[in-house]
């Protein structure tokens, strides 16, 4: 008797929010270049103030605000020219009351200026003298030394590839982040052979699964390991399996797409640790496996290839994330769109049907009626 | 003079329509590992018929479905039992009139049958006899050996990472596909200091920009090549940018923050190509720069560090992956959310706004007002 009359199926949500591996790769060091949709394993801390100095976001003239208070253009301020900033350079001047300094965007403040005005609100009437026709507030213009980030202030609290650019401007040049989550991919089936075969006998199917898992496992972070193919044979199966669980942070089994062959997955996996579904309410994708194993997570995906790819997408990725540190994984990316035709869906099942979108409209790709039990 | 004066701004949209280079990688044979996310240089044909045999889809029994036809519940047809096929094997029997053979999902059609009926619809009263309680029309429960791809058929017509999948089903070792982009980075900007400085002199900014185009570069499938920061100075500038046209596909130059030193980058391009473009109808990204330079695109982002990437983000992504074969990049994911307060938007240009987006509403990050010419 099989396993499979023990476990009820679960719902795809139900296995999202409780088939979450505990388990967490290894912290790493590695340079930031490397970083990137990494996740860090602590809050990456700011080793100085960013910018580090207060600097003009305009292109005009460094003042003291309060001697362009009530200035028009009726009646201008008129400030006398101190000199120039260069850029990347520390000023060689300051500004005194009714003074200015010419400032490039980025520049660095002279000490005694407290605002940047606009060259637009300005002009040279005279040689050395500058008509401000426009009242700036003090902080106008600029930004203060430590408005990015104050010295060790939070840089990075979590997952994010947008935060390679502050962290470069940090400073930062190594970061601690989990380790790539390695992913173990076994296909079992006897009618399975190498996609390298290059002429099939009758009934051989060239593994196709463990290729496409491992482009899906690679997108999500992880480090694909295609273990290869077991027949379907118990014995076989449960030592492939226990090897790949003492290796592996993830273990994903292409069952064959026999009902056998699924029940010598269940039966492997079973024995080497515990079944938290078998069956999942999802077409196609139903006849899945997901199970722990000394601390491993396991899933046992259906033989059909489209199914497999689709209940990993679903239900796999987001254990990789979780594997690498992220407790949220990102959301994949959505759309809200309305069906060409109306489509047969039974109460209770999530179904997954592949779908080109334009225009608003989802345009489902293949929709021919087959009794299949993927 | 500066050479901004002679050009007009165009929109995003002109620049997605308009800038779009001729130029393509040239074509290398890859293993299929390595042709995930990569574009075929010409269609891929399937070496022979897939799967290349008929097969059940379903478990069963092999029958000629003329046998089948009137069965019900209340008068069953009677079916001989002639053998099983077994998983991966060829049928060791044939199915005659009044005959059937056991069939596991996935096993290779026996000779004389037409059609598999499902076990669901079938009971074995006696031992070697089955009874068939359903008809099953020809070609029901299985699929013909040329279901999925005749010899010869085209398997991958264009980009896709599920085309994976089928390649290596059809035992699609290598692929010819277009080489990765090489692409150039260029960092100008006299303030402008390597990443590594450990301590900031007043005025200077670490080089953040380089390394987080390198970080969209390789996810739109480019290889970056991070060339290093030049100074604002015209002849330096223009002997980098004229070695890096030489040598990459695409040129890209985040330009020093300054007038100056995007003036200096204008005159640099202008001088070795033809300009497309100097400012973009966009916030932030306005001082962007197009240009063609040799055949290789040129593009020169702001100094602002956020506004770069929203502009490579926006109209450099595309360029990489044209240069790579795919005339119709993939769209950037997208979705459509209320803003939780209303923005301020100057009519023909497009804003683009940082937001966290939860429920349907787009929450933007921060809208402080600066006076900043990004």
């Amino acid at each position: 008797m099989s396993g499979r009359e023990f476990f009820t199926a679960r719902t795809v949500s139900a296995a999202l929010a409780g088939f979450r591996p505990a388990r967490r790769t290894t912290v790493e060091s590695v340079p930031l270049e490397l970083a990137l949709h990494r996740v860090p394993a602590a809050d990456v801390a700011a080793p100085g103030a960013l910018p580090g100095f207060a600097k003009s976001t305009v292109d005009g003239y460094a003042v003291r605000a309060a001697d362009t208070y009530g200035a028009s253009e009726g009646l201008p301020s008129y400030l006398e020219l101190a000199g120039v900033v260069r850029m990347g350079r520390a000023p060689a001047v300051a500004v005194a009351p009714g003074g200015c300094v010419a400032m490039p965007t980025g520049g660095v403040l002279p000490g005694g200026a407290d605002a940047v005005v606009m060259v637009e609100y300005t002009a040279e009437t005279m040689a050395g003298t500058i008509e401000v026709t426009r009242p700036v507030a003090p902080g106008g213009g600029l930004v203060r030394a430590d408005e990015d980030v104050a010295a060790g202030g939070m840089l990075v609290p979590g997952p994010t590839a947008a935060g390679t650019r502050s962290r470069t401007a940090a400073g930062v040049r190594e970061v601690r982040v989990h380790a790539r989550p390695r992913v173990a991919i076994v296909s079992t089936g006897d009618e399975v052979v190498p996609p390298s075969t290059r002429t099939l006998a009758a009934g051989q199917v060239r593994d196709a699964t463990a290729s496409a898992l491992a482009g899906l496992v690679t997108d999500a972070g992880g480090d694909p390991v295609i273990v290869g193919i077991v027949p379907d044979d118990g014995p076989a199966l449960q030592a492939t399996l226990s090897a790949a669980i003492a290796d592996a942070d993830l273990v994903v089994v292409s069952a064959g797409s026999s009902v056998g062959a699924r029940d010598e997955t269940a039966g492997a996996v079973s024995a080497l640790g515990q079944i938290w579904c078998h069956g999942l309410t999802i077409k196609p994708g139903k006849p899945t496996l997901l199970a722990e194993c000394s601390g491993v997570p396991v899933i046992g995906l259906p033989g059909n290839p489209l199914s497999a790819l689709v209940v990993f997408g679903l239900v796999g990725v987001p254990v990789v994330w979780q594997l690498a540190g992220c407790s949220t994984p990102p959301p994949q990316p959505s759309t809200r769109a309305r069906l060409s035709r109306q489509l047969p869906s039974a109460a209770g099942r999530l179904d997954v049907v592949q779908v080109t979108a334009r225009d608003g409209v989802a345009e489902p790709l293949s929709v021919r009626p087959r009794c299949c039990p993927s």
